[in-house]
């Protein structure tokens, strides 16, 4: 039987939406080694348009499915129609989109809050011991989703990491091409981007984090 | 040395821009195989905006170089700034862009016009005997490249293949992880999305491509 994983994606683009090249590199692989995949992606307007040439905010709006349907080719559905119980996994791929439309981390810091709907589906995969994956800055949630003590990484950032502490969560630092694993929470965090020099860089962690969380899963009967 | 390649995106998303999953694939495949990447896309107008949701246009306009600087992280410039002299080969993703944004081969077919920044930079890598990587619907722009006589593919659409042959392209039937090379032109082509099932299944393919690609180029001194 395949594997089902449930993708959470942000938006489309690393400054206001989902990292496109970790977005991809969780799909390749997932595919590769045989998982069926689904992505999602909150049916809300995004925390605000980058131009992502420039780095100057645009003055317009967009919804962050209707943009994360890009990296999916359409195939995207609102995350609420996601349930926990038709999956065996969900992984949530990094960019400013996990820190400005699935939570108002970039903001709020330590005092944010995760966007409803994502909230409910995390916390669903984590009753029920489903393996979830965090990449990048994902993991600035696991504390909301996990409660105290929850370890994760964000990689070496002091300041970042300071403010996932205050939040309850344990952090580990990380190199690009590794994972840190929460035996007991079955979730499996890995920098990508908040060090990636390079794509085969985000890349070589990004395939360690999708083969555990599929490892983690429990066999199919 | 490492080998530097030129890559044309053509926006953000395969119905009115670059296919996500290609570009991404390739920038990869070429960042692992240890070249050196630039990004271009036209300065330009897309030709429409379409709800990848829905599918259906959207009463907007977005910029082809802006919305490409989403998937290469904004690390992209002016195709008007590209010079094949700086580069060892060229990769064109394909995507609706391709026949949207840097050619009209959508709309007009056999009588389309491709943009004249990014016709004059391919006639520049085929003067100098630079190889060429074409994926998916961007063999549409062959002929206008190189005339009457090269060899390329878009998979085995009969219909498609037929307005390539009017337009001068000589079409070669090709699987989804196989290559078409025309020797003499040093033109590399797969059919990826217009024919693949699977992201794994484009991958196949557009890696064999850039791996072909690179080869093809003379070795650095």
């Amino acid at each position: 039987m395949h594997k089902k994983v449930a993708v959470i994606l942000s938006g489309c683009g690393v400054y206001d939406g989902a990292e496109v090249y970790e977005s991809v590199i969780t799909l390749l692989r997932l595919d590769q080694r045989g998982a069926q995949v689904q992505c999602f992606a909150p049916n809300i307007a995004q925390h605000h348009v980058i131009n992502h040439l420039s780095g100057e905010e645009m003055p317009e709006s967009r919804n962050v499915l209707v943009e994360a349907a890009r990296i999916a080719r359409g195939q995207i559905k609102d995350v609420r129609e996601a349930r926990a119980e038709d999956f065996d996994a969900l992984i949530l791929p990094g960019g400013f989109g996990a820190a400005k439309n699935l939570s108002d981390f970039a903001s709020k810091g330590a005092h944010c809050s995760v966007q409803p709907d994502v909230l409910a589906l995390a916390k669903a995969f984590a009753a029920a011991q489903k393996p979830v994956g965090l990449i990048c800055i994902a993991p600035a949630l696991a504390a909301k989703i996990y409660g105290f003590g929850v370890t994760c990484t964000i990689g070496n950032d002091a300041d970042t990491a300071a403010v996932l502490s205050e939040m309850g969560a344990q952090h580990a630092e990380c190199t690009v091409g590794e994972i840190i694993e929460d035996t007991q929470h079955k979730l499996v965090s890995t920098p990508a981007y908040m060090l990636a020099q390079s794509i085969s860089e985000a890349a070589s962690g990004i395939n360690k984090l999708v083969d555990r969380v599929l490892e983690l899963t429990v066999p199919q009967s």
